[in-house]
């Protein structure tokens, strides 16, 4: 297809697709004339993507590219490109190295993961991404003298391990292993916000069920 | 306690209170000379909720402010006033209202609530801001072409119904209705980030017992 079918189906303006071309978030078309660019449907695929983590995931364009760049890594199997494209996603801050309340916060973060038998998490500890994400966070919450030891966060992760079985779910119903590995992180971004609505209007209902 | 004890108990540098105390994000202490003021628990507790929003939740100074004026509304009933202080936490953009894709996005968004029989998210509708950001969440996904029907949303529902369990749960172990409010903001802001992480944690774990 042309540009301007590219833009239609995708929904992105022509500028924003040239300036995705000129930021080399999306390959270039093949060139069929001086003046023309031929689109395929990866090109599509891809630019939805793009449009996911920086419309939705607000991340800056140089750490777009990081993504991609892992998602079209194919030095790696199967499942650690799965792994390395989501985790190349960006988060917030890492905990604060030499903190005596992010020593404690990262005890409390492998006894989680020793009680949830999460061997994997584990195995890698703070090589993975989530986990720092996850110890800045209890850190946070120490610190501010809010409730945040192992009880309390084993039903948040018990829920986040249904969470995954949904998410897997949804990517095992693409058939190639390229469009898995774009969807995982698609899906990892755009189900966030929906997650975070939902569980604020599930409090609505709770809260109207105990006090209402 | 002196402002310097406020400082060291919550963590918080002492020209950081005094901006908040500018700011009016925090009530002036009880003056007990030219040049002291006197606070009490309800300071500390209120300084740890500031801190929450501003710090964790990335909430600007005005909309803080908001969400505290909410906090403090002694006209509403307790579990109107729980409701209206979490709501006012700022949240993504609202749906384009004249967008077909943003109506058939409130038409599946209807749909879910029905199917869920949250009768509460039903009356209120629109008026709700986790519908509004629900509406938008599928609206960008269909926008997208990526699969947000009634059925993919439905398991990431029930998790949510999960957690507001676990959210009120928490909130109810604080005793008195002021601290249950000022707790129900904290740890929706506070939990989200825990949240989001142990998301990924449990990808992780899922992917590797799939593909692993």
């Amino acid at each position: 297809m042309r540009l301007a079918e590219l833009s239609e189906r995708s929904g992105v303006p022509t500028a924003t697709i040239k300036y995705y071309l000129r930021e080399r978030l999306l390959a270039p078309g093949r060139r069929i004339s001086a003046t023309h660019a031929e689109y395929g449907e990866e090109h599509l695929r891809r630019l939805r993507l793009v449009r996911a983590l920086i419309q939705v995931g607000g991340i800056p364009v140089a750490a777009a590219r990081d993504v991609l760049a892992a998602v079209d890594d194919d030095s790696l199997d199967h499942h650690m490109r799965l792994g390395a494209a989501v985790w190349a996603i960006p988060h917030g801050p890492d905990p604060d190295e030499d903190d005596p309340v992010t020593e404690a916060a990262r005890r409390t973060a492998d006894a989680l993961l020793e009680q949830l038998d999460w061997g994997f998490g584990r195995e890698l500890g703070a090589q993975s991404p989530p986990y720092r994400m996850l110890v800045a966070a209890i850190a946070t919450m120490d610190g501010l003298g809010y409730p945040c030891d192992v009880a309390h966060l084993l039903p948040y992760a018990r829920s986040a391990a249904e969470l995954a079985v949904t998410d897997l779910d949804l990517v095992e119903r693409y058939e190639q292993e390229e469009e898995q590995v774009e969807a995982a992180v698609a899906l990892t971004v755009l189900y966030e916000p929906v997650l975070l609505s939902l569980r604020r209007l599930a409090q609505a209902e709770e809260s109207h069920r105990r006090f209402g």
